[in-house]
């Protein structure tokens, strides 16, 4: 990958000697951004491009290139990518487009692409014992190296004469995209490291690029666009790589990723040919990677401008300091609205506040903090920032540029530094601008301090936010680390240790109940007390034995179900009678066999006699599989819930810290905690089956296809959790 | 208000001469936008500023000014206004601020500058009989006519050479917020009618604005920044004139509310001095108002800017024409968030896409519609643009401007407009367009040529959606216009006649259970059949009664609960018992007496025996009262469904097509609609009870202080509803 980013020569093939055509367009900008190595176009028809030779062919070239740019149609690309590696090239960056995005022949062509870069089928030149050649794209539009002023591209955002430098690094899987964020960055005065346009993904893919950003020493918040992970594995390795960079601090990532709506799902597979997972299974895989996901997308450059500046938010409570009323109310009500709390001063900070007064109609009692026109003073502000940042209230401050921003841009911002300079022990302290008449100077001027400026009151909440994810991500990473020392070596929370248990290879397909809850029960997950009967005569004497074993004859409760491997809906068939009194279980399975026949037209030899479970919440749990991999659903059960879907979803391996963030996340979750005088659930006893869930899935793999208890009821305290129905489908 | 907005003559009391300073930049700012009238400076320490006489004093004025702006401080304020009330000045901005935004002795001084206005006290030159002089502010900013060339306004957001005139006119509470909107607009070439900020509203508020600008000629979209509306009847009144402006088409408005969160709301009240009422209030009152809400700051400029295109979305199917699959993908994807689709082409727009491709990588059987690189010429996109307008398939078009839109910024323009030319009939269908990089100059082109240009993606789902709902006001007023005639007086929907109740007057305070639903049954929500009883013999005898008359002396279940005004929890205090049998019912009121009086202390000597209802849908129905007005609240009852809150909120009074439109809202709604096989409820019976809910509401006025019915149980289809349990507080 290094040779891709910091080439010593490159060949672009297929040069055109017009700048102005997009194959015209990489060498101009190679040279235009100071690259200092060996640039070689190669075009028959063309003896010199700005200056330089061009080659009639690529074997004509004068020595073998570390990367080479495509710039050839699809017709011609594969010929040439399997030239250059015979050559023994490197790396190459293929533009040409037609390939996977386009359907299943243009998959096809991707497919050869690839064998073309193996070096195994050339054998021309001996180089078969070489890896194969790198190749970034297709569909690409290449990469720019920022930190080394390697412009690898025909991008039109570079058409700019100087690109602000940086410590923030894009991999996105569209190059449009890669444009939007390099021109909206240069805009803003935002500085990047390192950008590159993963595409089509035939090789280099944005498991590699995350890997090598973590070592990249020129990058400390890394952004991705993504519309889909191809190799999750790699993926969740090379997040945690990340999160391990920077001396253990972790290089934050901010991820963008389309498909959350079916429409955008459609499109997504358009583009890139490939298959969209569930939306809430990236929340999931995000969560476990330590990625913060971007909500809008002017939060995937505003984000990780907060994040840059490396300081790190300890708290809720944010001072807001302010010239204009309106636009401090307005941050602060988006700040409110993401959680924040904006506390009013504290005696000692008013006080100092006070000191720094010239005129009367300040406001230092409240918070958004506000000087009014007045004291638009640098003195003031000055003093107002050193004081707001030293005061043990605040966690960060937010400062508003006001209409004074378009005329005196630096006012704030010198107010910034100047507080820093009397303040130096809070430098550490967050501080972000709001910047609210249209003045994109002042942001700039801001920019240039290190103090992140925003143009819209949600972006600072986001920015916070960032800010705040970020903290948390860490504390886990530190937590786990604490926990396991230092030999963790993976991304994922280690599982307790699963039981041995051999599910017999005759069972598959869907299991009846009885059969699902006797694996659940294996792993640890129990069930209803229950018992398999065939006739009305076993029903009764199961009931007689049941109640008694119990000491609970007389008020003892039963359920009766038919048992089935193939009637999955019991009740639609009338196969399901709850409430039943031991007297009336007998008469009742008759009755049952009948109203199933009636119903299903089918005769019922097994049913299955049940505790009837009273005074339990009613939970769902469930397992969930897709690309992005094996996840655990825990949720409130009953219709009203299922209407209102309230449930968590993390991805497998859970552990018991994990259920309980899972469970503690449901709007639902003061049902179990002793809500309005309920009593408390069996807390401890639903993580219990949480966690054996999560085990058995894990360790029955492709085996499991799907398994799910609803409901499972949690009993009051110490009285456990038990599965009452269940569906479980095993492969073959 | 007119000769407010269209002076013929300013005096400018306090103006100085040194344009850099606040006092300096209102006859700065007339003379360079070209002010056509008189300006009279007031001032006794300067002879001349900018080429006008200064006049030493109020009285030394040549003639008496249309309008004057006070730039003096609050402490000269009060005195001047009388000074010119008293000489007949129309109309009077005040700048100064330290009035009610400052606490209670500036809303004391506020008060006094209302009165000084009057001319009652004035008495100096018999002008008592003439209205008062309005006020504009304290506190404001001022306003700005762009209409009509005349800035009365000292905001530094007027320091450019040209405002952009056009067709969008600004309400705003805050001078700041102001200030940010014309700098923004100006910015982004967004043209605008009028602008005035509010502020403290001691007298010319929003509503006065409203509906000034509802007879606006020049005034297409109105929108408003409000931290709280003052006078909700006034404003009510103010938006349905706007409604039926234009004739009948309404005027749209789009109004940005913040007090969204706690933080928030106690911002507002120390930047105004004003309480502000809950935001689901407001979202009820912005929904009887037909007023859009935007909920991101920038969503404020974007949605007015689709609005004023005067074109109207008649469904939900977006075509998106790109040249870069990144951000069409992007597009399509926060457009299906919002709830849009973007379906292929259908065979025929298909072909004539086809018709207008050159290259071969286009794709036209989907959507986005990529007309790729290749397809950046100006016959391709006009053929494009042309064929997505004309076809059946699509309501609105989004273009997507990419990196080529830097380079050549009116490429995308010209296309729409020579697609206009192509096909005029289908001018009428909304086109937006995102532009993915950096490219002010592109956004610039469209937005003249009256196509509005976002540059984030989510901006392009709010302008839709903002035109969406629009276009649903537009069929309600047309709806409510022909059920009603022509003789619609007002934006509320007329209730069902109320029946004429009347309450006792010795009832008052909190009603006991009984009470309540007596008064309930009588405004016709029914209650369940109940009893009150003093004993165990009155309580078996009872049951007896109720069993026989509906026939069903065995299986008839009972509930028992304590009767008490003042005792209202009464499960917690062991009050409640259900599910009784006949025989139980006796010896259980005896329990209950002794249970209660160990929790509670007190000994009951009533209770109500009631029918156990079973197999109903568990809902709560309730009245909340604050400044915006009466609202009546329908929700899912139950303990998971309170904690979910899966309510719907409206403003009385509440006709059965709105009680239908709430119980649709709900996320649990398909409870009562047959989910899964359940019965259908009683939806009638239940519209029925929200009606005389909401009757009775408006019939008791401020009489009633708080009534809530929970659970109120609807029965399957045919057999009603029952309120199981009720609460109601009147005033005496």
């Amino acid at each position: 990958m290094d040779v891709l980013f910091k080439p010593r020569s490159v060949a672009v093939i297929g040069a055109s000697a017009d700048a102005s055509k997009t194959s015209g367009r990489p060498i101009a900008y190679l040279q235009q951004h100071g690259f200092a190595g060996a640039i070689y176009p190669v075009n028959p028809r063309v003896s010199e491009i700005k200056g330089l030779t061009c080659y009639p062919s690529i074997a004509a070239l004068p020595e073998v290139p570390d990367v080479a740019m495509l710039l050839l149609g699809a017709d011609r690309a594969e010929g040439a990518v399997r030239e250059l590696a015979a050559l023994g090239v490197k790396a190459c960056i293929v533009l040409a487009s037609g390939y996977a995005e386009t359907g299943e022949a243009g998959a096809a062509r991707q497919t050869a692409l690839l064998a073309a870069a193996s070096r195994v089928d050339g054998g021309l030149s001996g180089l078969s014992g070489l890896p194969p050649m790198r190749l970034l794209g297709p569909n690409t539009i290449g990469l720019v190296n920022l930190t080394d002023s390697i412009v690898l591209s025909p991008s039109g955002a570079l058409d700019m004469q100087t690109l602000s430098h940086g410590s923030i690094s894009v991999v996105s899987q569209s190059g449009g995209i890669l444009g939007s964020l390099l021109s909206r960055a240069s805009a803003r005065g935002v500085g990047l490291a390192k950008l590159i346009s993963t595409s089509n993904e035939v090789d280099i893919d944005l498991a590699d690029c995350v890997d090598y950003l973590a070592d990249d020493p020129a990058t400390e918040v890394i952004v991705l666009y993504i519309e889909t992970v191809r190799n999750v594995a790699r993926f969740k390795a090379a997040c945690h790589k990340a999160r391990q960079a920077n001396g253990g601090l972790g290089k934050p990532i901010v991820a963008f990723k389309i498909g959350r709506s079916e429409a955008g799902a459609q499109a997504a597979v358009s583009h890139t040919g490939a298959m969209a997972g569930s939306d809430r299974m990236y929340d999931a895989l995000f969560a476990r990677c330590g990625v913060i996901r971007a909500q809008v997308f002017s939060d995937l450059l505003d984000i990780p401008l907060a994040l840059c500046t490396g300081k790190k938010l300890n708290g809720k409570r944010v001072a807001i300091l302010t010239s204009t009323g309106g636009a401090g109310t307005l941050v602060s009500d988006s700040l409110g609205l993401a959680g924040f709390e904006a506390p009013a001063p504290d005696a000692a900070t008013a006080l100092k506040l006070r000191a720094t007064q010239t005129g009367d109609h300040a406001v230092f009692d409240k918070n958004p903090i506000d000087v009014t026109l007045a004291g638009l003073q640098p003195a003031v502000l000055r003093g107002a920032v050193a004081a707001l940042l030293a005061s043990a209230s605040y966690d960060a401050l937010i400062v508003i540029v006001g209409s004074s921003g378009v005329a005196q841009p630096s006012l704030m911002a010198d107010a910034i530094a100047g507080a820093l300079t009397d303040a130096p022990d809070f430098a550490h302290k967050p501080v972000l601008a709001y910047v609210s008449p249209h003045s994109p100077e002042a942001a700039a001027v801001l920019s240039s301090l290190g103090v992140p400026a925003f143009t819209a009151p949600e972006s600072c909440a986001q920015a916070l936010l960032g800010m705040q994810q970020q903290a948390q991500y860490q504390h886990q990473r530190q937590h786990q680390g604490q926990h396991q020392g230092q030999h963790q070596e993976s991304a994922s929370p280690s599982a307790e240790a699963a039981p041995l248990i051999v599910i017999p290879s005759q069972l598959n397909g869907a299991l009846n109940e009885f059969e699902a809850k006797q694996i659940f029960a294996q792993f640890g997950v129990p069930a209803t007390r229950e018992t398999v009967v065939a006739n009305s005569g076993e029903a009764a004497q199961a009931a007689q034995a049941m109640a008694q074993s119990v000491g609970l004859s007389g008020s003892q409760k039963f359920v009766l179900k038919i048992l089935s491997n193939s009637l999955t809906h019991k009740s639609d068939v009338g196969g399901v009678a709850v409430n039943l009194t031991q007297a009336q279980v007998g008469a009742r399975l008759d009755q049952m066999r009948a109203d199933v026949q009636r119903h299903a037209g089918v005769v019922c030899d097994q049913f299955l006699l049940q505790d009837m479970v009273t005074g339990g919440v009613e939970m769902i749990l469930g397992m969930h599989r897709d690309p992005v991999g094996s996840a655990i659903l825990l949720g409130m059960g009953g219709t009203a819930a299922e209407l209102l879907e309230d449930t968590a979803l993390r991805l497998c391996p859970v552990d018991r810290a994990g259920a309980r963030d899972m469970l503690e996340s449901l709007k639902t979750w003061p049902l179990l905690n002793g809500y309005r005088g309920r009593p408390l659930a069996d807390v401890d006893a639903l993580l219990d089956a949480v966690v054996a869930f999560s085990n058995m899935v894990e360790a029955l793999g492709e085996r499991l296809v799907t398994a799910e208890i609803n409901p499972l009821f949690v009993l009051p305290q110490g009285q456990g959790a038990r599965a009452a129905d269940a569906v479980m489908v095993l492969a073959s």
